[in-house]
């Protein structure tokens, strides 16, 4: 028994629990609380594999499920940063990257690098599984705002240029997802959830 | 653009999200709160992914994390039944599968099935990945509990016994993950953690 080894992966596995307590800025369906960034990577990977057949290109589905569960970990020490705080936005990838290399360096040797590798794959989005893994990145908090009648836009006067900007990524994932993304944007613009210039 | 295929997908996906809202009796490391079943899932599906090295037979990693993933959606109908409580473990069985036939109905057919034969393959466990599903679904809330100074089993007067009657199934999936929780079992016994008969 490696019962070094199997302790660095505890270390790591108890790190990442502080992932629970990392709040968004979007709310669960009925809007009673903030979603956390675990709940968020959770409900990302379910996508991930129901979702995969809306892929531009073929992707290794476990690959891009492991993305989505681990793509938020380094907000346990960067935190999270809203999409439309365009001065916390500018320092995001420097306190990221930091924290990457603290908290995957918890674990043995050689998954510290294989799951770096996967993380930066995500971060750096050129491969068909980093761009879907955005693509569902960008659709799960559209879905639970637009249950929400998109309360968290509203709450911080969010403008619907700012969301196109954002959700326009999605079609290097996923062509279709980014349509119905549009048709989602525009009735809440309708609604008047979303602001004008 | 099958937009009423996608829209039975959103529906399961907006269902799921109720696992958000559904609290275990395990507390989150750190004891502030108790967790809940979508952060319990995500932990689980990265601990399936980084400890499937000892699990005792070789598993398909992507089905065993989607197992991971999904199996407790049931209980956001049935509720969680806590492993200790043996009153409500005696009709867990009959609510969780009218929960099951429920929601993942929500799909579009094909993959409601195919959802439903993997949830039912873990609840069943007889293979491979079923049984390590089974090992990690244990061994995740051992380890919060371990990291909490045994505070759950404190909470609950829970005796040695009974946690290793729960803990020792983990052997179908990983004799090293069992002997490992045993070495934990043990020294929260010796602190007083766990009670005698």
């Amino acid at each position: 028994m490696d019962i070094e080894r199997l302790k660095k992966q505890i270390d790591f596995i108890l790190e990442a629990d502080n992932e629970k307590k990392i709040f968004r800025q979007t709310h669960i369906t009925g809007n009673s609380r903030y979603e956390n960034d675990a709940e968020h990577a959770w409900h990302m990977a379910i996508m991930v594999y129901l979702l995969k057949e809306y892929s531009n290109k073929e992707i290794d589905v476990a690959k891009t499920m492991l993305m989505a569960l681990i793509h938020d970990i380094v907000e346990i020490d960067a935190g999270d940063t809203y999409a439309y705080d365009e001065e916390a936005v500018k320092s995001q990838q420097e306190r990221e990257k930091k924290a990457a290399d603290r908290i995957f360096n918890l674990l043995p040797v050689d998954q510290a690098k294989e799951l770096r590798v996967i993380f930066d794959e995500c971060e750096e989005n050129n491969t068909a599984e980093a761009n879907f893994a955005h693509a569902m990145d960008n659709f799960q908090p559209l879905l639970l705002n637009n249950s929400n009648d998109g309360n968290d836009w509203k709450e911080h006067c969010v403008k619907k240029s700012q969301v196109m900007k954002r959700q326009e990524k999605s079609k290097l994932g996923s062509n279709f997802i980014w349509e119905y993304s549009k048709k989602l944007i525009d009735e809440n613009f309708e609604k008047g959830n979303l602001k004008d210039e």
